[in-house]
């Protein structure tokens, strides 16, 4: 019965990663979180296949969103501002809802090397696959791939401003003015 | 004394390569390693701290080479082009002379998930000291971040084509070429 509780899925989010920053990631167990949440472990099991997936959830989903984004991206725009694009409209559908416990996310990603680790993974699958949908469009290799990079890139380091503690701008926002500095660093426009 | 002997660190590299490819990584123990080599595990532990070592050996030093070249090239050179010119300069000078082996140990890597995981690792560890070395020479964040990880992207891209059979073009051309195709690709140059 518990398994279907309403709210279970962000009781279990918000009680695991509580406990993540409270104790640290490693020292704590699925049985604690379901606990604090207030639910069973099999509940957890239902929602999560294990605890890192608490940190890295809807990765699948947000994946074949901006896939299906660039797919949409006009043919005029370069590979490059296409994943971006993409990257941006990930941003303001699905992932500026959760700025609120974007700075707990960060803080306890930062304290653990085993989520470090996992995001790297997480950053090359993203790469993969935003690289998949630019040969889709057209980009040869290795083009597709370094651009697919380096949109990651602008991804991740706007992301890591995004979380910063009294950041008031939108990570869309970030993302645009990082890929507008690295150009202008990249093709001396700025000079 | 054997493990001064002579040869002892080419020895035990080739014998590990050898012995990943015939029966995998994780299939395959220090123990063997140095019993196939003629030495003894002291022997490996003296060389290598473990034994995926075998197969990233040598990255410190590269990355101090890598870092030195950056603050070596003329200012006047873009952060994006610094970078890929040090990697070059680290392919000449250190990397060229394992052509023999590249073959081998891309595929070691390429049926390794552990190895693969490894690699992310080296190549989040290698785009942070470019980062460093660029923001050393001037370029700030979130330009350097970005510029760091699209260099990082460059040189395995080049890498990846470099250690197919049959290449016979240099690491460093490739890795120019890839820079060229990524930049017509993102600046509509080529068009």
């Amino acid at each position: 019965m518990a398994r279907w509780e309403p709210g279970a899925y962000e009781r279990l989010r918000a009680a695991a990663l509580t406990l993540f920053d409270e104790q640290g990631f490693e020292g704590t167990t699925v049985a604690q979180i379901a606990e604090r949440a207030g639910l069973n472990r099999r509940t957890f099991f239902h929602h999560f296949a294990d605890k890192r997936e608490v940190v890295f959830a809807g990765q699948e989903e947000s994946e074949a969103f901006i896939a299906a984004e660039i797919a949409a991206q006009p043919a005029m725009v370069d590979p490059l501002h296409a994943a971006v694009a993409a990257l941006q409209r990930a941003a303001v559908t699905m992932y500026e809802k959760y700025r609120g416990g974007a700075e707990l996310l960060g803080r306890v990603i930062a304290a653990s090397p085993e989520l470090q680790e996992r995001e790297l993974v997480k950053r090359a699958a993203l790469a993969a696959r935003i690289a998949a949908a630019l040969r889709e469009r057209g980009t040869g290799e290795p083009a597709a791939v370094v651009a697919a990079w380096t949109a990651a890139a602008v991804f991740f380091a706007a992301r890591n401003r995004w979380n910063q503690a009294g950041n008031e701008r939108t990570l869309a926002e970030l993302m645009g003015e990082t890929l507008e500095l690295f150009l202008d660093a990249t093709l001396h426009r700025a000079e």
